[in-house]
């Protein structure tokens, strides 16, 4: 039986606390991955255990890491991560860029010296819950996306995503890979043994292919957004490097091109930007709020191509998945539960999952 | 012939007088447009003359409007354009942008009362020539696009757009609809009597189509970026409805959505949102500068599919153009030309163009 969400969020503290993550970092963290695993994004909660493990084996993550901010204005914030994950500095930053917003009507903050930080999405939302917009993206640290027209990886997933409050209470939750699909959709093709879908991937000529195994284990390449030139691809393309510009370039932090990036001394050195908006600069806070309350559920309200399907806003699948699973537990495969569970185990953490 | 650029501008620039436009408004009009035709944008430059016609001679776009702020702050300005075209409210918008970044670290623009702007880029690249991070995006009055799952239009190509200056002078510019293409390239396809490739359009119930007449003449629409749900639309269209709520609810002009949607007394209420940031808030800027260069360099380097047609970056393809177009004319075609004449005729305004 799936665990309650307060117990999946308790063995996910258990094992960083075990990992000697000082217990205000834990807590932070513990939130961002079992929010992940709540809302249905399975790929960025307990899934990335194992992966964090490992980085904190191999010393490029340390575990008691502390941001601080290095530079700041009235309007901004530069925050050094410090070599650690990056749920706490995220955390930190956004938590900065919101408080400043709240003052003078909109904040940024950046951060240097991350690494990976969980659901882009979860920090935007932050904002949001405030009654402000909210937009957050990062840097990667795998490499297997190739521009449109070359055949060498040079970008990540590169994540973008967007919030904004809403009168009704529902807020607007827009979190996205720059690519056409995550890694875990072609995986997923080749655990059934199923064709990938024109447009998922290139081999390692560029040609587009259907085999799931070509990106990871045949030199081949996740496509941008678009899928392939003539549907645009060169627009995943164009917003991997925005997000690249913003996350990396304002910050300091590695390129993702640079043969050094996520091998620097100090760690991954991922970067990271978060930026808040108070609407109320431009009109009353409610006015804004309900013309995103009546534009959401006008696009809601569209008439469907299958009534058993309706039309959605980016945020909903995450909203329903957040009521079934505080309602029935949390799902984990009994393969990552085995992985989870020896790590545990080798860090001497209490096991609460079964 | 291909007429000049400073001919072309010229000649753009007397119709918008004849228009009754006043000088300095006719002078950041015609700038904008033709920038467009210099930067192979033809689709937002000369080729909107018919329709700004339309717009002039049905009372729904002013030619003397003038844009004025009605709120602001240090980091904003809310402007009203006042019921004309858009090109003059987005320049002086982007404007007060600019000049409240470089003494802030940033701030944004928001327009209401507007019309169509023509290029989303040239205001976004306003502010990298000035050394700032440009962003700008607008609500579209064509609704022609059916969110993932629905059979009904509710959305526009709603454009979004990011600049950022690097050190070697050559901007980084991405000017994107949210949609897999624009209509023009499924009118060339019609033209041409091909069918278009999969993703590209949708039949009036939803359903893929190869037909390039289906979205303009059959009841049809055009696809979200990403062009089927499996190719991950959701993007597209999420994407979209983030341009929506930055320009239209943050201003406060009519959702895109709204039955009254260029239908108000006011004119077309199209709504805009431009940002500018100074990345020295972050780091000195030449350390930014330097980083953007190496890094659009790095993705230029990449290794080609095929060595003719090299790895390019956003903008790249537009430098290329204004270059040969500046030196070769600009080139418009004779169905264009001919209509552009006869506009010209009707408005008493002198023809330059052969």
């Amino acid at each position: 039986m799936p665990a309650s969400y307060a117990t999946h969020r308790a063995q996910l503290k258990a094992i960083l606390l075990a990992w000697g993550m000082p217990e205000a970092n834990a807590e932070t963290t513990a939130d961002v991955l079992s929010w992940a695993d709540l809302h249905g994004v399975d790929s960025h909660g307990m899934s990335m255990i194992p992966g964090y493990d490992a980085l904190r084996r191999s010393g490029r993550a340390k575990m008691d890491a502390r941001p601080n901010i290095v530079r700041e204005t009235p309007v901004s914030a530069l925050v050094d991560g410090g070599g650690g994950l990056g749920h706490v500095p995220a955390h930190f930053a956004m938590t900065v860029a919101i408080g400043k917003a709240k003052v003078v009507g909109m904040a940024i903050a950046t951060v240097r010296g991350s690494a990976h930080f969980g659901a882009a999405g979860y920090y935007s939302l932050m904002a949001a819950r405030q009654g402000l917009i909210g937009m957050s993206c990062t840097s990667a640290s795998g490499i297997q996306v190739a521009p449109t027209f070359g055949k060498q990886a040079r970008l990540g997933t590169d994540p973008w995503s967007f919030a904004a409050p809403s009168a009704d209470g529902v807020p607007f939750l827009l979190d996205m890979a720059t690519t056409t699909v995550a890694a875990g959709r072609i995986r997923n093709k080749a655990n059934e043994g199923l064709p990938t879908p024109d447009g998922w991937v290139l081999d390692a000529e560029g040609q587009a292919s259907n085999d799931p195994l070509v990106a990871k284990q045949k030199g081949g390449f996740l496509t941008s957004l678009g899928g392939s030139p003539e549907n645009s691809s060169y627009k995943g393309y164009g917003l991997a490097t925005m997000v690249n510009i913003l996350a990396s370039c304002l910050s300091g932090a590695t390129l993702i091109t640079d043969p050094m990036h996520t091998k620097t001394p100090r760690g991954m050195d991922i970067g990271h930007f978060f930026m808040a908006i108070d609407p109320a600069i431009f009109r009353a806070s409610d006015d804004f709020q309900n013309d995103v309350a009546q534009f959401l559920g006008d696009l809601r309200a569209t008439t469907p191509i299958d009534p058993a399907r309706p039309v959605m806003v980016a945020g909903d699948p995450q909203w329903k998945y957040a009521e079934t699973r505080m309602r029935d537990g949390i799902p984990v495969g009994s393969g990552l539960l085995t992985q989870v569970r020896h790590i545990a185990q080798a860090a001497a953490a209490p096991w609460l999952l079964d």
